[in-house]
């Protein structure tokens, strides 16, 4: 294992915490707020020990394999929350180390769960920095540095393969690099377009960049006590479609970019992304009306709460736990299905569920006609069998982390549904779940225990379960000392 | 499609149900029992309408393809479940025919659940039918007259296949018939001997003989309002260890029969599936002790309830839905769990699961190296892609009927984990979930919509999905229009 190498890279992304912390720093310093200390004491901790490290540990070669891959992509999740955390802590904005731990993982895996009583009391340096993570946490803070650095070698793939979320990761054009600053030019328009059309809509400049930084990114912090129930219609329209569209695979945008509309219009995935959100909307809208009255009211809320969940983002614009329990069933599954492979949602990715659809039936076939065999295409390819068993692998093991998370905060005295719906919401990285844990309530009511696990529950979700599982095996570590 | 072979086996199924139905009759008669007629008049109706069909149906040739064996075994079970329900529906004593139909189809998938607010008060020629529906569905009632028909074509392993859980069935011995008899022998000796074992207890006869089948079944149906709370701790530990018993694969008794005890003793599945009993027991039994007390006590009810919920019985020696949220979940997890493959429980299978975490394993390496491609081995022996497939197939149609069947039932007012237990009791085959259809409640609260519903889910978890799949597909009746 190349331990120098991934020391080094860890190294460049502690380093790139502490510039992204001079952000925060000059809103802090805008607003003339007591947070500014701290900010800039973690910022200049992580660009000393950041630079120090990637300084000292210069690799000999920078040949790196899956293993490494996998090695760097968790080390660097888990270090920078860790760091991240620090200015709430210090701040004494969130008292409890473990609090501010688990509201930092929150951020850079774009779940959203918060365990802030009263979100409005926050410094508005510290909320940005919040918000800000869900915006580098969304398309990867590794894909980020593959951008900006020079001499990013071609075996980076191996780190965006563990970093970006979906069954199949490529790249869209010959060098790397030029990848990840294509995913990253698109990304920052998009945001841009968003806090524009926010900002015509009468949204103050600071809510509009970090509602736009929770949308862009998936993730769902809120600065109000009732996310977006207060803003006008206009303005939940603007951040509903913006969520849908950042819950759509970044390759398509790319197409478009380059023209090639055609190709972009024939993605199975998009489309069957888009029937599933009518089919929700239209399913909640009735159920809605039913209970309340105004189409147009159940529209916008049914939509926006369908947006919102199945790209994990977690905005609300009225208190959804309040809802019929079919459309609270409805939004259940839609946090199991997630977004959009590529794209800065969670879930298990609208993709993968076609290719499990499709492998059910070829199953059904071959129990009729056991000589038969057929190979599954998607998106206008055959699907190479390698693919297949990677994504029911990864049912296989969403289950049955599931499971073992489920159990460790079964405990807790809230109630199943609550439990349930906490686990799905972090696991998923969605945010908000039902009960004790809806859109209007928090987890601060968890023990010290289940903060640590839920977290570790949306690393899992983030960088999809095997990055973690590889990092905390025994083989992995054992054969570091031979 | 060979449909004169198919309707000729369905009138056979229907002819054997009203000699079946003799049965009932005799202790409807020994009692003086007033359901006797309508027992009689649904046994002369099965007679009649069964040995007609199978008489006018005589098949050119018996040959049958998968297809058919699908065909035969979702048929078969659906109408053996329309007639079985007359006479609960004739004799007044479940007065809606959706209720009567609910309780027999939850008697031959061997679910356990009930709508009986009293059962005391049914009378004893029904609660032996009930029950006996349970060792008849247990064991597979193909498989039975398989075992005593003559000329059974070597084709049926198709429908044996079709009806016996698990991921591989194979015959035991090269005739099929032979393999019916000997799985159908071993059951009844074991059944036998538990029922001896239960009157050496001091157990009534008529309660012997019910809770054997129960037992035998892993069925769960009780004759009391708590179950098997009354009996005393001698009867119970005879249960649970019947049940953890019947939830063994009958191919190891077979083995233990020929005298290859080491063979049978190398089982993976079945030491896993102890283990899994045993620290399920631990953790439930230390989790008890902390909120009761005595630890012999906890350790009964602790062994009874895992070894009761893992093989999907569902009997109970106390509320297990009062207990601690932790053994809850733990119980909750069996569930899906299950029993081991080739015998009467449900659940996913252990076989399943061990297969599903060697795939994992795997898939794991494969990322690492990719190159490298790695055999998975099992009981000994390397198990073919075909195998692997179908199980991760299996894993994913369970998930998507899972949520289907939950959506269609979540708009219920019980609660979510109301709906989410029951779903999951009698998808899994087990009975009794939590709260509100919890161990001394039922589910007469449901709605006739849901009722069917969860019906056609202990169907599906029974004859584990995939041939209900084929029976519903239009391609199947398209071309049977050809």
């Amino acid at each position: 294992m190349n331990r120098r190498m991934i020391l080094n890279t860890v190294g460049k992304m502690i380093l790139w915490e502490g510039v992204f912390l001079l952000l925060p720093a000059v809103v802090a310093l805008i607003y003339r707020e007591a947070c500014l200390l701290p900010i800039l004491l973690t910022a200049a901790f992580a660009l000393l020990t950041g630079g120090g490290l990637s300084w000292f540990c210069k690799p000999k070669d920078s040949v790196i394999y899956a293993r490494e891959g996998f090695m760097i992509v968790s080390l660097s999740w888990g270090i920078l929350s860790v760091i991240g955390a620090f200015p709430f802590w210090l701040s004494g904005e969130i008292p409890s180390y473990v609090d501010a731990l688990f509201e930092i993982v929150s951020g850079f895996t774009t779940t959203g769960a918060s365990i802030l009583p009263d979100v409005e009391a926050m410094s508005r340096g510290l909320l940005f920095w919040r918000s800000f993570t869900h915006w580098i946490g969304g398309m990867g803070i590794l894909v980020f540095v593959m951008a900006v650095l020079p001499n990013v070698s071609e075996r980076s793939i191996h780190i965006l393969r563990a970093e970006v979320p979906g069954p199949v990761v490529g790249k869209l054009v010959p060098r790397m690099k030029d990848t990840a600053k294509i995913l990253y030019l698109i990304y920052f328009v998009m945001t841009g377009v968003q806090i524009l059309l926010l900002l015509a809509g009468g949204m103050p400049a600071f809510d509009a960049v970090l509602h736009a930084f929770g949308t862009a990114g998936t993730g769902g912090f809120g600065i109000k006590a009732d996310s977006l129930g207060g803003y006008s219609p206009y303005l939940q329209w603007v951040i509903a479609v913006f969520m849908l569209l950042f819950g759509v695979n970044f390759n398509l945008y790319y197409l478009i970019l380059i023209r090639r509309f055609r190709a972009a219009l024939k993605s199975r995935e998009f489309w069957t992304y888009l029937a599933i959100i009518a089919a929700a909307t239209a399913v909640i809208t009735v159920n809605l009306h039913g209970a309340s009255g105004a189409w147009g009211e159940s529209l916008r809320h049914a939509f926006f709460q369908v947006s919102s969940i199945i790209t994990t983002t977690g905005y609300s614009t009225v208190d959804f736990n309040l809802w019929p329990a079919l459309s609270k069933g409805i939004l259940l599954v839609l946090m199991v299905i997630g977004g959009c492979a590529g794209s800065t949602a969670g879930g298990l990715k609208v993709s993968r569920v076609v290719l499990i659809g499709k492998q059910i039936r070829r199953e059904l076939q071959k129990l009729l006609h056991p000589r038969s065999v057929k190979s599954i295409h998607f998106e206008g390819r055959p699907v190479d069998e390698h693919t297949l068993t990677g994504v029911s692998s990864y049912l296989s093991v969403y289950l049955f982390s599931f499971g073992i998370v489920f159990l460790m905060i079964c405990w807790e005295p809230f109630g199943f549904e609550t439990n349930f719906s906490a686990v799905m919401a972090c696991f998923n990285n969605v945010g908000p779940g039902f009960s004790a844990v809806g859109p209007l309530a928090n987890y601060a009511a968890y023990s010290d225990f289940s903060k640590l696990v839920l977290s570790f529950a949306m690393l899992l979700g983030r960088l999809e379960i095997f990055p973690l599982i590889i990092f905390l095996s025994p083989s992995t570590w054992m054969r570091k000392k031979v």
